[in-house]
């Protein structure tokens, strides 16, 4: 009954998009469901909403987080809606929120969650990305960027468990 | 598979309480979840833990919206959790993402909650407090606090609607 | 050249109000400037404007910490404008940048700032107010209200140092 | 007596630098100080520390809007201290604050505020800086960015009143 904890991974990218880049980002979020964890976005359309659709069509749970107050500006495939009401500072509430980013291609306010989740320590995962940034890693596909996300995730997890128990703090 | 928009109720409450109030608290989560409503709070102890906790012993979901940036500052009961990292001005998005707010008891940061959410429109069930704000509506048990939030947001809704039609923007 | 450390005064209160307590705000505006402390508020009418106007009417400097995104909403008495975009969520702001408050009657978005300005432990003053709230402190006039702020903060300091001197911090 | 509306200019750049850097970050401080407008910054050291002490050895007035929640984080050149405690959501208030942002240099903080700029529309001028964005515009010496970013902004307000005229706005 108690909850075990379920990874939480937030997939950004731009309200609006070409079909090709919606196609790839409902690929991501079949993925992240078929793993188990829950998908975070920002709530709205393009590369959001065909993210969460993803994630329903396998029987996972969404979450948005959008920078107004109106639940009807979620899209249809949110499960759970954060009406931040904060504008643009609700970009740093995303990769705050999540174990591990996945880019989809992207605008300015997707380069803005990227910087924010480098500075916050995350994985970082981009596809079809037109930026170069140090520190992220290029996926080549959807069932490739999930798998790089899981598998930086652990790694970190892994990192931190060993400095512990090197300096007794486990 | 599309989602039905499920109601999120926030419970509001201090972060150390008695026992008293934190069995108030899991019996109002307990209700909220019966309802096949979202559980939302602030992630941490006392009240937000004791009604986390009734929402799961009733199957429910929870979500946690933390002052802070770790995951691991949540209490067991939360399915998900945002890591606002935005320490007091968290306390306006628990008010703004709830369709109704119940609070339990509470101090100071729960009085901040109440008026964020009487500011912003919502109902607001006050159980077992010391304040007295014109606004809110005061219940005698969690069962009635819950009926009563859930009877509020039906009104708001009917008044909203009756309003649509009578300027014909229905 | 160095600045010297000003006090930082908020003053909060709604942004339609009486012709009445308009002038009182305008007077704790004046009084906060006489003292040369920085005047801080939320940038928009009533009260904001007031305290603000009061305190350019004596040479002070004045800070709005507004809820939107544009310079245009700002009252004509602002100095320095903060356009935090973020809606409710920057009524935290205002009570966190302040040394200390000073309430001019209200509603509920006031009352949200007292209450997140005393979770916060700053000192609190309410003038003409319709809330009484333990841990505020309560003036007759403007003049009064102001110079119990500064009594406030100054004891609030020296609380400190006396703690610092005890445990060896200073 | 009312204020006359000064322009807010941002630097960003990171808390830790070389000592070129500083340089280049207090040149841009004074260039600004020197046109009458307020150095916005986020108040930490490094660029920001730089830059603020630039604009105050010209007699400028400089603002910090800190992470944190504690006055003595903020360097010793800062006029007026906004304690957002809100982590690193802050960073999208000094872009929404200013009327045009200077980046010198920076890391992925600085980035996540580029990017914020560009989403808000403002005018982005960078100075020795290791990304290239479009919509950003490149200096070669700190006068050259501050002249250039006022002339960005008269150009934006320019665009904005003979969009005003062609539509009978104005």
């Amino acid at each position: 009954m108690k909850p075990s904890v379920r990874k939480q991974i937030g997939v950004i990218g731009a309200g609006i998009c070409s079909s090709e880049t919606r196609a790839l980002a409902e690929a991501v979020g079949k993925e992240i469901a078929k793993k188990g964890a829950v998908l975070l976005c920002g709530g709205l359309g393009g590369v959001m909403e065909a993210a969460a659709r993803g994630a329903k069509l396998e029987g996972g749970i969404t979450l948005g987080i959008l920078p107004g107050a109106c639940r009807e500006e979620a899209n249809p495939w949110i499960d759970i809606a954060i009406l931040s009401g904060m504008g643009h500072a609700r970009n740093a509430l995303i990769p705050q929120s999540s174990d591990a980013l996945i880019a989809v291609s992207g605008e300015y306010g997707t380069l803005s969650e990227i910087a924010l989740g480098l500075k916050m320590g995350k994985p970082v995962v981009l596809l079809e990305s037109r930026w170069k940034i140090e520190g992220t890693e290029s996926a080549k596909s959807p069932l490739e960027a999930v798998e790089l996300a899981f598998r930086l995730i652990e790694d970190g997890t892994k990192r931190k468990l060993r400095r512990g128990i090197e300096t007794n703090e486990v």
